[in-house]
């Protein structure tokens, strides 16, 4: 709190953007970090916690994974950020065009939004149309066109956004025939992670009515798998969901936390995307592609999104169990290797945030309210140990 | 050649962005680097160059320097991109509100155009006005507002955003004076360093207009101090130049090649600052931040803006001199840590092409038509070399 104090001193709210106090457990939640090893890390008392957040996902192999940081060290010594790109650009877009199935080229920013707004334009310059249709609560970003957010917008700057809501396969029609012939692109997430709310699958025929209407009438389908990709399937979360994208955006778990994100997409993209003005101050960067160019090798040599679905389901399983032993509900959504949870009829998230709290005392990290993240270097003994503190922690709750 | 016909493959142009071959020179200037080393960078062919680009910009203590990695190196031991910020973090801003002497607070982001985007949000969210002046052809960054590319944009994304000329202080007190209700920000660069043109100090007077008519009527002055921010003063260039902005954003220099960007601002912004959203994947990373406690700390104790200044003076004038002696006279202009140069009368950038062609081939980088960078590594006979080959180069292209 000492240094939460000096902070606020000098950055505006202390600490600010979805690791704001305020939008986690005030008073109760750790505020700083000062070390991470495999799945655990440490806040600035000395407290260690089993860390069922990970970095917000891009810890997928374990902090500070000694084959990556190996790769990444050896990039380093060569160089970094130079005049020009290097091999390992090339390299790597060459493993992602090769692992990801409709992918025929590769470019790379630094955030996620550096994708998800590059590919609105990319669509917007190759269809030669204004509108953007994009699902109500999914969050693609920052920047102005879909920061969740409000201070500082102005009216132009969604004129052309359009929502619906996720499953709504007659509200997507009825709004994608209206505004068919100016569509440039419906973005979707592989499937819908709200905050503060349940995450949910994509019913088959919403999900193909999506596609086959950018299909039909020349919108593209852009995919923003930032969150969830290469942890679910290292080919891209598309795969298990049955969508074809026409674009996709990585980040987060890409380099196993090396500041990275990449867009891909298909052939007939290229010739446009090459004239969609893309640039920035590190992104040369070498080190970070090492360190993906490694992450995706050891991904797929694992079987890793394998390991994480079995952890993730011990973990959802054994908490609702649970739950159902202490009389308090929990229910469970989303992929196990990023999980939700919440108790059933807790509105304002109040007996969850108690829980959470007792559960960060105990030393284990689960947010209230955003999903939660699964890596490599958790234990079948971490959640073991994870579900024995609920035990205790839900008995206590219900006391 | 084999790696860049690789590249085309699988990139969209085969490499984008400002460093794209079609924007250098094509078939002549190297594509690829494959290793950096304090002054020096290597091709993939394993050709070396004095690098008179510096990455751009962010190399300003030489690349690999000893003690930033050594400090990156120590907070990568403890972790870098996890759950809550550092004490790095907080560090950093402490360091940047005690030396840039308007700051009251700071954030942080990746990119450049992260923080001039944040900072015209930041503005509009202060002022509940819409309308942004800026320089016509400066260059904020690669987002819609400002990026020099058109592919992708549409109408709605300026529909605010009004330029004016440098150093037209008429033309902007028009401007002003016809908006001045409405507008919520005016931003600069300390100096006009627009492509392919001579770099532009400020008039005072003109510089004093845009100051007080911000003042006068409620609108901000944002410095983007990305380019050359720490280089020419290591309390920022507005102390150089003689503007007190409310705003500044940093990036390239302040972290020896790190990926790193920052905004720092007044005290009556800083409650509006922190409910502007501001987040990213990797924007917690404390690696970067150490590196960036290390480059400061560094530029301060060895005065390198002064030493840059000595060395870029040298290369200015030496080759003034030289042109002047060949017959081919030579303009440079901008501070001599980030000079820009051409011949006289040389429409076309032609003769600068075939000079720079040349001096590559001799292993020197020297950028036809943009800004080049001067850093701590360079040494007085590093630019002795380079005048030695431009002599004989000036006397090839004379014949």
């Amino acid at each position: 709190m000492r240094l939460y104090r000096r902070a606020v001193d000098v950055i505006p709210g202390g600490i600010y953007g979805h690791h704001a106090p305020a939008s986690v457990l005030p008073g109760m939640s750790p505020y700083y970090a000062s070390r991470a090893e495999g799945a655990y890390y440490w806040d600035v008392d000395g407290r260690r916690y089993i860390d069922y957040m990970c970095g917000y996902g891009p810890n997928i192999l374990g902090y500070g994974h000694p084959e990556v940081e190996e790769a990444a060290e050896k990039q380093r010594r060569l160089g970094d950020c130079m005049n020009h790109p290097t091999s390992v650009m090339v390299d790597l877009a060459e493993l992602l065009v090769e692992k990801i199935d409709f992918a025929h080229w590769a470019v790379f920013g630094k955030n996620g939004s550096d994708m998800t707004t590059w590919s609105i334009q990319l669509a917007r310059a190759y269809t030669g149309r204004k509108k953007i249709l994009c699902i109500a609560g999914a969050y693609h970003g920052t920047d102005a066109w879909c920061t969740p957010g409000h201070a500082g917008l102005i009216e132009e700057d969604r004129q052309h956004i359009h929502t619906f809501s996720w499953n709504d396969t007659v509200g997507f029609s009825e709004l994608f025939t209206k505004l068919r012939d100016q569509i440039a692109a419906v973005i979707l997430t592989p499937y819908h992670h709200p905050i503060f709310a349940d995450q949910q699958w994509g019913q088959p025929e919403f999900l193909s009515t999506i596609e086959s209407s950018c299909r039909e009438h020349g919108a593209l389908l852009i995919l923003d798998d930032i969150r969830a990709g290469f942890r679910l399937n290292v080919e891209g979360s598309h795969r298990i969901v049955g969508l074809e994208p026409d674009i996709a955006c990585y980040c987060k778990a890409i380099a196993n936390g090396y500041p990275l994100s990449a867009t891909v997409g298909r052939r007939e993209l290229k010739n446009t995307a090459s004239k969609v003005f893309l640039t920035g101050s590190y992104w040369n960067g070498a080190v970070a592609m090492a360190a993906a160019m490694a992450t995706l090798r050891i991904l797929e040599r694992e079987d890793v999104p394998s390991q994480l679905e079995v952890l993730g389901n011990t973990l959802m399983q054994g908490l609702e169990q649970l739950g159902d032993k202490h009389g308090l509900p929990l229910l469970t959504s989303g992929p196990p290797a990023a999980p939700f949870f919440r108790f059933e009829g807790d509105t304002g998230f109040r007996l969850q945030q108690r829980f959470c709290a007792l559960l960060m005392e105990q030393g284990v990290f689960l947010h209230p309210h955003h999903n939660g993240f699964l890596c490599a270097a958790h234990t079948a003994s971490d959640i073991a140990q994870t579900l024995h503190i609920s035990d205790d922690m839900l008995k206590k709750l219900r006391s």
